[in-house]
């Protein structure tokens, strides 16, 4: 018995047509495969509309309030793909994420998968019935409502796959597939057929969007294949798997960009024990995602720490950055946001030596300067100019062959 | 320790600025009571707009996934109001159909409550919270979300407060209170300060649109007393409550009056039995509410029989008709939508004899013709012409003293 479990996002559900469109696929998809579940994203901007009605009362609501305003969004796009459903034909049914008992630990807007019971949508596709979930949403054992924060659907979907042993998860989304580059800067960006989970995480903490990291994580952790593919044909996507399931290994993968972080140096910090937990303590303390982080070696007693983090969160971030400079005595700080965050992803580094020379000096060629380096196992991250951005990326696709 | 329950319907918490106003009420309300549970119809026009998305989609949907949808707009009005009263200071809690444990029956859109559990809702209020429920909503054994019709909150809010004993329970809405007919039409109605729950029954049922005869009577079961007032203004409303409990008995409460039913009659019917029950079988089959039901004595072995319904099921009503008029090989069918149902409704009636015949004549003083009657022990309705509507309920409440 074959078991898929889909998942389209808002934009694939963004009005009345759309929906129906998905359903139709849905119905198709019924022919092959003999369990369909299918989860859905809230119709196009209504999160956004409901967070805007929520930000015009109050401007830090409640976020179990905010749990049970947003999670309304998907249980519309549920109930209307359950009804289209059924208008062609398919039998149906739709399920909050209480119903498919989707249990999520208590810290709401952000909540973690704790186990899926999906009891009931094994009952219901067993009826022959398409199961549309709710994504996005969860419950405690308290019965709570909660919601699993950027990407949840994502997550919903992999989770629910893990729990019914699906044979793999479809990602319906806007794009065709994952590329070695965003088309938009690489034209001749080619769409990959296959990367490993870790390339594929990594991809997503470097500014490729088209999955979060977390539910990559989470299919890499049961296993489950990703099928990223375009919900508006019918053409083959990007699988993302196990390593160990790929057949024919390339050595990079992806260069990817970000040019929405921000890079901050605390000038002349005092050299000793504890600076650098108190600066990144309260920065975690106030909520701000922290990236890259670089400590000069120590010269005179006295270092520059520099870091990276969402432009967005600049405003909190010179709050307590400049409390922390002032507390500890350090020289200054230093705030720019025209950079630029340029990744090589790839599995192969691990056994070939030389990508890093090779990247840097590719860069070298065309003038562009690195002011910040960060690496993993499989991953190389530079920070340049962001005027320097687009050039880096389409020379790096170049050099390292990755176009068709 | 005092508890009453606060219903606030959808004109009330029409945007964002009516649901900061029935915040700052409820505030204010909470300085005086010492337990405040607040009951929320969806935002102004969401229901419709969501019936509008699903009647897009499938002519009949499945009505467990339109409850699935439907649900959605309290949802979000309890979510809204809990963030308010946050802002404003004062704790509070929202809590779905599901959480409040309002147990129903599995009709979906027009559930009946079973049970209210409320163990929760108990316990919130005992941290000094206003608990925030969704109105419409309740949930089966099985997890199932239900809507419990039109008029839903109403009932959700008299049942809320049955169950936690509440010394009683406002209604909030965008008119005064009960009035002694209809304002527009007679602008000197007066407003009544006290009715009994069988006068206010028989007010829903013959035109008043304040309250739904299903929340009063569930009212008067559990002996809640009702308070109808302005959401707009601090002014008492109109308490319904027991007639043993009022104070000053009035001998009529109101002329009211319903312009929006039809007038069937099913002509030179064969006078056998069975004939009735099969027309009314086959109404009640396709859903129609008949409210007047007349029957002419039989003549020559044939009779007519004269019944309205809602001008809105009038398409319905003429293809049953038609169909059982054919196959009991009835004369003809008259179908007349220019009617208007007058009616004077008052506890009084019962130990007052002469007030039919005090409205048949001031009816012909005004040459009103009246074509049907109906009585109850506390109503006379008539129906007259469409154009007389508005002369028959003037001139009854002139005649019955009910101006101020």
């Amino acid at each position: 018995m074959s078991l898929v479990v889909q998942k389209y996002g808002g934009t694939s559900v963004g009005d009345v047509e759309k929906i129906k469109s998905v359903a139709r696929r849905v119905v198709e998809s019924k022919k092959r495969i003999d369990h369909v579940v299918v989860v859905v994203s809230a119709l196009g901007k209504t999160t956004d509309e409901l967070v805007g009605l929520a930000s015009s009362i109050s401007k830090s609501p409640p976020e179990r309030e905010m749990d049970m305003l947003l999670s309304t969004g998907e249980q519309v796009s549920m109930a209307l793909l359950a009804m289209a459903l059924n208008e062609l034909g398919q039998d149906a049914i739709s399920m909050t994420g209480q119903q498919v008992e989707m249990l999520t630990d208590t810290s709401h807007t952000r909540a973690k998968i704790r186990h899926v019971g999906a009891e009931r949508v094994i009952q219901e596709l067993r009826k022959g019935r398409v199961v549309v979930v709710a994504g996005f949403q969860g419950v405690t054992t308290e019965g709570e409502i909660t919601t699993l924060g950027r990407g949840g659907s994502d997550t919903t979907a992999v989770a629910l796959a893990a729990a019914l042993h699906a044979d793999y998860c479809e990602i319906y989304t806007d794009v065709d597939g994952v590329f070695s580059a965003d088309p938009r800067v690489v034209p001749e960006a080619r769409k990959q057929k296959e990367v490993s989970y870790e390339e594929m995480m990594e991809m997503a903490t470097t500014g490729a969007r088209v999955l979060q990291s977390r539910s990559v994580e989470y299919a890499r952790n049961y296993n489950v294949p990703l099928h990223v593919r375009s919900s508006f044909h019918d053409g083959e996507g990007t699988w993302v798997k196990s390593e160990d399931d790929i057949m024919e290994k390339a050595i990079i993968s992806a260069v990817t960009h970000d040019f929405s972080e921000a890079k901050v140096t605390v000038i002349g910090v005092p050299d000793r024990p504890g600076v650098a937990a108190s600066l990144f303590g309260a920065l975690a303390e106030a909520n701000v995602n922290v990236d890259m982080i670089i400590q000069n070696v120590s010269d005179h007693a006295r270092t520059d720490i520099s870091f990276t983090v969402s432009s967005d969160d600049l405003e909190k971030v010179r709050k307590v950055t400049g409390e922390i400079a002032e507390a500890v005595s350090a020289a200054g700080v230093d705030y720019d946001d025209d950079i630029a965050k340029i990744s090589l992803i790839g599995a192969g580094m691990r056994t070939h030596p030389g990508i890093a020379a090779g990247m840097f000096q590719t860069l070298a060629d065309h003038k562009v300067n690195i002011e910040m380096i960060s690496t993993s196992p499989i991953k190389i991250s530079c920070v340049v100019r962001r005027s320097d951005g687009a050039t880096a990326v389409r020379t790096l696709h170049k050099h390292f062959g990755l176009q068709d």
